[in-house]
């Protein structure tokens, strides 16, 4: 990696990604129930990066990762390793702009999502579904292609990229008290605390994450970045450590990080499909079970929801 | 039914019922896909009424009619038969306006749909999953209660309530060159017909409906209303027959009805969650499925998409 990758990243670099990607992104509504608003006893503002382009809110970071290469890096193309929307995500980019895309992917991981990269023209590699294999597998690819590695969170482009969903979020909604937001790598997580820490240091951040794979609440009460191999969730997206990088925004500016069981994950997806007739995947279902376990922190309370991506497999749904 | 029944709705009544209706109901966003363009060669604005209060267009007829009522009979109360959305919908705009309201409604509907209904405080009374079974049940609700009938949509009250969807669709989409609505008992095409017939004569006015229960178009072909007993198709909302009122409207305004065949619903409603990430009922695919089956039809066409409601089972998806 080189020293600009371990850079941290600034609110500049946050503005500077917001006119970068404008062309190649959505921005994307913000729904509200009043279902929800009952049963919760807060003000719930869902920002629907389900409807993002390639579906994930993921595409923010790998736009501007991708459009910032100079002609001469861009030209030799890029690569990475991703449990799914990353890799969606940096093939819509890349494909986008016109240049080469090789991910390395678990064999595991949901054919949706693997048909939905080679759609975009992405080439897959697959490892074993561990840490371990995909920074191995990873390695050779780079070593053999010579492909500037775009990390699917642990990268100052990525995480610049999405911190511009809190920068829509805060103009669409004012006088929010808090957000919340799924945390896996923590790049969604860091984004945020970038954004809101220089724009509204008054709100909130929270984190919630699978009690299955809940890595990053033990590393915030321990202090230091605790990683797990290849934990089990249904919430794909959030299986992966955090990174020095994401450690920094996590340990600096999030309040709190919740967690939730399979179950509590999967009930609060179902009934958000049910009640506000949106798809999301497990992973964007995390933050409302938090919210559901956690009423205290939130009655009352004007939250932003960060609802990370809708890409699920339709024949192999969880409560089925 | 009594004279005011029997009468045509004009665009008076719509402009009302606008104002009526307006603290109850959401206005609905319309969404767009690039891929969905992409593939029927068309450009698409689909009306989302699954984002709608109770899930379905259908509310928006059933504030209407019971929000139009004097005190009198409100407090004795209204009651309808009805597949489902209409029923949740008469359910919801009685509990608004706190009176009763009973339902009759076929012991084969949607689990998810009956408890709606319970959860809004109304009351079902089953009958058997025919026309011939449903209207002898409701007959002895009526007499037993006095309550107001409000007819899912041969009521010209329901009419001028499901007219308003066009007309908030005809103000966020300019330069329409048609609309695509599903037709069953015909009270969302009456409707738009309606509205366009007054505000956008210009614009063509489309059904689509399924070839298991093709009465409609079997009827435009003949002149004349061919109804049929118990159809059986997926697009459960759709298995009713059209009536004078819908009927009135449909043989003069509707250029032509395409149908559907199961496989190909279930395909577009798939297709329909998969890309758009919205959860739409199997009537609300039976237009795209119409779409992609007849491009030549709407290639290079402006088109609105009415999504009529997302009341789904999700546990008894169609294509699991």
């Amino acid at each position: 990696m080189s020293d600009e990758k371990n850079q941290i990243p600034t609110f500049d670099d946050v503005l500077e990604a917001h006119e970068r990607i404008k062309p190649y992104i959505h921005r994307t509504p913000v729904l509200t129930s009043r279902f929800l608003n009952e049963l919760t006893g807060a003000e719930l503002f869902f920002k629907c990066e389900n409807f993002q382009k390639a579906g994930a809110f993921k595409v923010r970071g790998a736009c501007n990762a991708v459009f910032g290469l100079d002609a001469e890096k861009a030209a030799i193309g890029v690569a990475t390793h991703s449990s799914g929307n990353h890799a969606l995500s940096l093939s819509y980019a890349a494909g986008q702009r016109g240049i080469p895309v090789t991910v390395v992917m678990p064999h595991t991981a949901p054919q949706a999502k693997k048909d939905a990269v080679e759609g975009y023209g992405g080439r897959i590699v697959e490892c074993e579904p561990s840490t371990t294999s995909r920074e191995a597998v990873f390695a050779e690819v780079v070593a053999e292609s010579g492909a500037d590695f775009v990390h699917p969170y642990n990268d100052p482009r990525v995480i610049a990229g999405q911190a511009t969903c809190s920068l829509e979020l805060l103009d669409q909604v004012p006088g929010l008290d808090a957000v919340i937001a799924p945390i896996g790598g923590g790049g969604m997580i860091s984004g945020t605390c970038l954004t809101l820490s220089n724009k509204a240091p008054g709100v909130k951040i929270y984190a919630a994450e699978p009690l299955n794979a809940d890595d990053a609440a033990r590393s915030l009460k321990a202090g230091h970045i605790i990683a797990d191999d290849a934990p089990n969730t249904v919430a794909d997206g959030l299986k992966v450590p955090l990174k020095e990088l994401t450690w920094h925004f996590v340990s600096n500016y999030v309040s709190d990080i919740f967690t939730a069981t399979e179950e509590e994950i999967i009930e609060a997806m179902k009934l958000t499909w049910k009640r506000m007739k949106i798809v999301i995947e497990p992973s964007s279902a995390v933050p409302l079970a938090a919210i559901l376990k956690n009423p205290e922190v939130f009655r009352g309370k004007r939250v932003g929801v960060i609802i990370t991506g809708g890409n699920v497999d339709l024949d192999a749904l969880p409560w089925n």
